[in-house]
């Protein structure tokens, strides 16, 4: 669920939260209303309500240094990268994670999604952050995209194997992770 | 291709600039360095590059108030109506249009697409544009994931045709694409 992605980001930016919960189904006009494609998450901050995870991802990382950068440079490859990592990337996982869903015996995405992984390959064997030279929101967003296990179990990359462990280690996503888990038990 | 969405978005903001052409096979190391995924566009404003045709239309449209309003509110959903367009829409159409390429029996993401079409269509039939009641940046967006002929034969969907009819008879959308049809007429 995407809202981790919101967790995580105000766990790194040490910004005060709460997490309300919203019916698995029957999601009725109210939610709608908030999140015309049904889902979730979004995210309300005094009067702005923002859906989209990446858009609210983006929206905290302008209120805090520490998931993006203020100089123009570090900003636009922060920026880059978000964005490569919804449109690049998980635009590829996800319809291919779909697609393994629906047992089809052969699933035409693969080939895509390898390229995309091989591609990412080559640039974290050489980097250990995606831009800036220091964590930012992008790391945040790239590594909640890569680090399904299915996708993960794809090939042998070690760039990026490595580069996922080390950002999913930091105590900010473990945080949020065991909270999310958490809430999803008590909602049980 | 996706250069359309920055050159049409220079020629609604007014702002100068100039298209040069990268060859469409042998991309080399050099290209790669600028586009890790070895597509096209890549931006050049100054000192910075970006990739990612998402994030140089972000990037444009703070640089003009006639891609994004400049309060917090309008900033926000212009935001959100960007992102929803690359990882909500763009993530099923591009997926769904690359398995029907590929001749496949059945279309799996075809009930996917389908449903988020409609989410839309609910949208489109009750306003003009997206976000802050005026022709922005997520408009020129959206507009231009949905206007592929293959997805707006899907269906009748009254309220997205007259919404991608209404955008794409834009001066700047038909100069933008004109523009593109002879660059690449000339590049043959």
């Amino acid at each position: 669920m995407r809202d981790l992605r919101l967790r995580w980001a105000c766990e790194e930016a040490g910004l005060a939260y709460s997490v309300r919960t919203v019916p698995f189904s029957d999601r009725g006009q109210d939610h709608l209303a908030r999140q015309p494609f049904g889902q979730v998450p979004f995210l309300c901050d005094g009067e702005l309500e923002i859906f989209e995870s990446g858009a609210g991802l983006l929206h905290l990382a302008r209120k805090s240094e520490k998931l993006m950068p203020r100089d123009s440079v570090g900003e636009a490859k922060t920026l880059q990268w978000i964005i490569a990592a919804l449109n690049s990337m998980e635009m590829v996982t996800v319809p291919w994670w779909f697609l393994e869903m629906t047992g089809a015996k052969e699933n035409h995405l693969g080939g895509w999604l390898e390229s995309r992984l091989d591609h990412l390959e080559d640039i974290l064997q050489e980097r250990e952050w995606l831009a800036a030279d220091r964590f930012t929101a992008a790391d945040l967003l790239m590594a909640d995209v890569l680090r399904i296990p299915k996708v993960r179990s794809l090939g042998d990359r070690p760039g990026t194997e490595s580069y996922v462990t080390r950002i999913t280690e930091r105590t900010s996503f473990k945080k949020a992770h065991a909270d999310q888990l958490a809430h999803f038990a008590a909602a049980d």
